[in-house]
């Protein structure tokens, strides 16, 4: 009865299914931005004193994979567990690996979280208090952010990035 | 009956009502990113050859504003109908301007969008066939986006952005 009323009280926007596709989509085009970075430029370049992009990917990776097992789960990984130093990867290919295992990882783990899972309000990573939806959405548009510096950082090298309309 | 079928045959992510609280806190963000940027790097100022802030900021207003119309109503401008450039403010405060009318449009009309209207796939300004969520998702995509960029721009400037969790 719980399902019923959630469904029909509050007016859909979007479905959690076409959310999985939208946020994989999103996925697909960062992994396409990681790709066409030179290797050493993925690495150590930036600008502005920022962070390069394969630590920006790491933060997305160590975000989406606890992320996603916490918002199926209700148990969530403190923030402190975590170091995105310390599991970084040192080439390309070894970030890529990564980002396919946590593409993996996010397609078996979503089907079992429910939409009222959704709706409900937790402590992410034990220190982000909101409804698991924002929480799902923070880590998209987290994404999307960082992603957005490394636009600017490969149009700097001189390197086209890809379509942003593309997913 | 057909307002209860969508509701019941698909899962909830998140409602119409919180997804306007989340663009429009995303908006507010991007204000803010606005408001930091000394006059006249505001439109003059880019990195590797991208677009002044206040172009990335204009789009955003050119795509809102006609975009929940068309939500709304099914009646999607052409993109040709609209020049970026020709409305253009040439001052920090005639932007914010825009931007806080833009804001109150969205406000006003949001309501009246349907959750079978976001369902409809349509042809957005004429040019871009997608589901309208799908469409919706992609103005606040595209705002993060850009608003990423600019963030680069002011850090390059010695300038902190604001943090990007507060909305």
């Amino acid at each position: 009865m719980k399902t019923e009323s959630v469904a029909t009280s509050q007016a859909l926007f979007i479905s959690t299914e076409a959310m999985l596709a939208h946020w994989q989509g999103h996925r697909n085009l960062t992994r396409r931005t990681i790709e066409l970075f030179p290797e050493d430029k993925l690495f150590d370049y930036s600008v502005g004193g920022m962070r390069p992009f394969a630590h920006l990917a790491m933060e997305m990776i160590d975000i989406a994979v606890p992320g996603v097992k916490g918002l199926a789960s209700g148990e969530w990984e403190k923030v402190e567990e975590f170091d995105h130093t310390k599991s970084m990867p040192t080439t390309k290919e070894g970030l890529l690996e990564l980002w396919d295992k946590a593409t993996q990882v996010i397609d078996e783990t979503w089907p079992s979280i429910t939409s009222e899972r959704f709706q409900k309000v937790e402590v992410a990573f034990g220190q982000y208090e909101n409804s698991n939806y924002a929480t799902l959405l923070y880590f998209v548009d987290n994404e999307i952010h960082h992603r957005g510096q490394g636009y600017v950082y490969l149009r700097s090298l001189g390197i086209e990035p890809p379509f942003f309309w593309e997913r």
